[in-house]
């Protein structure tokens, strides 16, 4: 399928709506090959896990995702506190060579990883003066989403359910309330388990989808990685085509009933 | 995607997952557009309602969906009794050269289009014991779906909601029963309304879906169409992939926690 | 609460909307203490599994729950077939000295204890002919609960979820759809797990709930069987009551906006 | 029924586990009879819409609802900044003699009406260091409502759904990990629209609910004031009762299969 419109995040435009992780796969074979499948062609990388140069001597994950074929998003997953998020994606700005694009999450506790709101604001603060361009994983709240994109971040990553709970997305009204107001993409960042999911964030209208524990965890990670992909396009292009609307009753037979041939 | 397993029934192979209607359409040339981007090999016509023949000098679907291209799968839609749809695919028969692949459905109403399940029981009966294979619409009755099965349908068909609905799958409880002990293919068939609920029904374990009014009454058929193509692979692909546990609470990173770089 | 308003079956009125059954308690004494918390008037007895003084000399239910003070409800659970539920039947007319109001369940398997409609609708018809006035458990099914309804059954009572699942009102538009054109009372009977399930059953404007896990299998079947009391009364009232429109956006403030207090 | 356990916020025990607002009804005197059926101990009051006296010789909400028999509650609705309600909060104290107990509620917007959790956050901090019993309306956030509990907020009240939408408990997920967590009460706010909706509240475990609109925009509000009180009570009994498991397959007889009577 010919994609007839793109991502545009921060002024660049991506093919792919299809965000995805690193983490949890077996090795970084595993991690290319599913990537690979995905398509995407943004990467995130949680920089305070993974060696993307820190530790010389050790496997690089850019040797198996190379920055030339693929945008790299650092994250700050693992980081509490404004300073460490802010301390974390400054380190990654270094060894990136000056790349300004990166993910922020800023969590509230290491048993739901439900984003700590305040302490997120505060570090899109420091984040957009000091020049970098701040994609932020929130909650689904319609009126913190909007402090952020007045903040200056280049995109708002509501949760649909818990990091790593494959839940798919428990609150769909919250996001439409996001989605009818923000003039930034909102991409939905969290909580995806399977296919079905990552269609029914798009069909709501988000401007992409972000995952890794979907894909990573599945049986067979590479076919999954697949299955998103085509799930992410099968929904935009559902949301673009205008769904029918639901008649929970009164079902309306799928020819017209008159001039029927008897 | 290069499709590496295939849906079969009654012994034939078929590419696609994806069985569409014709009804709806503007015209012919829309129904033609549509279907062709849906990808289908097999196209569902109602007999009653569409000129296949019957009425020369008028325009003919097959025309527009030629029957080298496609196979062409007539339905009994309009038909309330067991004799009425057996009479009506006797017609299609000879209409279609002996072709004996056929869609059974008896409805019990106008207004819900539910079907009549005993009705239906009894012409599957008939059409097997005349030689037709039988794809049977029916209720998600686990019980009923295992009967017609017994008689000797091909494939069954449960409904995942109404008919013209778009309410998608309302009770995947049922359906799942039905996949656990069905040894015939089974279908989707009525109330799917966008490209998740398609997905659903293939992640669900289902062989196929049939729809019509989901893309025929969306704002853009062809689009449509395409975005149900996407989504019947994406969902597919999802169940061959082995979808992740859902984990409603007790959120874990998606990193392994030890080992982290400081 | 002041009863307002009495369930009426077969031309008899009952107080309590609430329908129990007896299976599954400790002993007869829990079983007697968590149905008087219950408030039923009528009491459902497999007549297959539990003594009423087939076996002399055992515990009879009956000591327990006096037919003078609750209406006797024989059921045909564990019946696979009409022959079988008429003669289950016919021995509890004897057993219980002519008394004509019954629940027939046929069964489809012993695993989902899903009805099988052919044989349900087979003993329905032989049972009103020999003057029994016939209570039906069944599946979903508009047609089928209306076939019941036109062979005489004085109620049709139709699943929720599965026998023993908890599951609740899986597809809440199949009984809105026999709700709408039933003219006898429409009881849940099977699948309620908790007392909002209760509550929304009635909400949707049925006549009656029969349950009987719920209770038995709750941690505190007493505290249960109080708890259902006061949800069927809950429900009922606010099916009365006429509950205000769901509006997903646009939430309007409690008060009018104008001529606020500043 | 006899209340076993009483609601206790800020060490004051109420009988009522319902709290209802004074909004949109037609006259004082409904208001007055839909709280009196509702059973309600604490009765919440707009200050900024609703006279408590601020206009001498207008009717004053007071004489339909005397603070001698029912604790009034003064809310904030309409302030959208926390310097708007504290200021509200303050009038409230010297309007109703010195009363501590206070609802903070600080909106984001007036079409949401949703929270303005930092400005909340602000409010309670101030509210609470002057003295105030702070019950705070609140997102359904669980580091949100953690922070406002350990600012000293006497209760967490967060939001089912949008105010005066009726959507029900749209993301239970979140109210679970909330409540896990609380050492104050926590009650769901916002959001009911029937009897049900209340009961799965407290099956939940909430510990009260808050509505308005449910009641007062029902066709017949003291009917469902009434249906309101009996669905809060069975809520509570059954979250007391401990609900039997949910088995979604794999139905189990009612009794054992052991040892019918053939």
């Amino acid at each position: 399928m010919a994609a007839t419109e793109r991502l545009v995040i921060a002024g660049k435009a991506y093919d792919s709506r299809l965000l995805v992780g690193t983490g949890k796969y077996q090795d970084f074979d595993e991690t290319r090959r599913a990537i690979e499948a995905s398509g995407a062609n943004i990467v995130t990388v949680a920089i305070r896990r993974t060696n993307i140069g820190q530790k010389a001597g050790e496997p690089n994950l850019l040797d198996a995702i190379p920055p030339s074929r693929f945008t790299i998003l650092p994250n700050t997953a693992g980081c509490y506190t404004a300073d460490d998020a802010v301390r974390t994606l400054r380190l990654a700005r270094e060894l990136l060579d000056g790349h300004s694009l990166v993910k922020l999450e800023v969590l509230g506790d290491p048993k739901t990883l439900f984003p700590n709101m305040p302490e997120t604001l505060a570090a899109a603060k420091t984040l957009v003066a000091e020049g970098f361009q701040v994609m932020a994983y929130c909650s689904d709240d319609p009126i913190l989403t909007l402090q952020l994109e007045e903040l200056g971040c280049v995109a708002v990553m509501p949760l649909a359910s818990l990091i790593g709970s494959g839940m798919g997305i428990v609150n769909p009204w919250n996001l439409q309330i996001i989605l009818d107001r923000a003039k930034v993409p909102v991409l939905v960042d969290a909580g995806i388990g399977t296919a079905s999911d990552a269609a029914i964030a798009m069909e709501l209208g988000c401007d992409g989808v972000l995952m890794n524990t979907a894909i990573a965890l599945a049986k067979d990670p590479v076919r999954m990685a697949r299955a998103m992909k085509l799930a992410v396009e099968a929904g935009r292009e559902a949301f673009l085509a205008g769904r029918m609307a639901k008649k929970p009753y009164e079902a309306s037979p799928s020819s017209p009933t008159s001039g029927m041939i008897e």
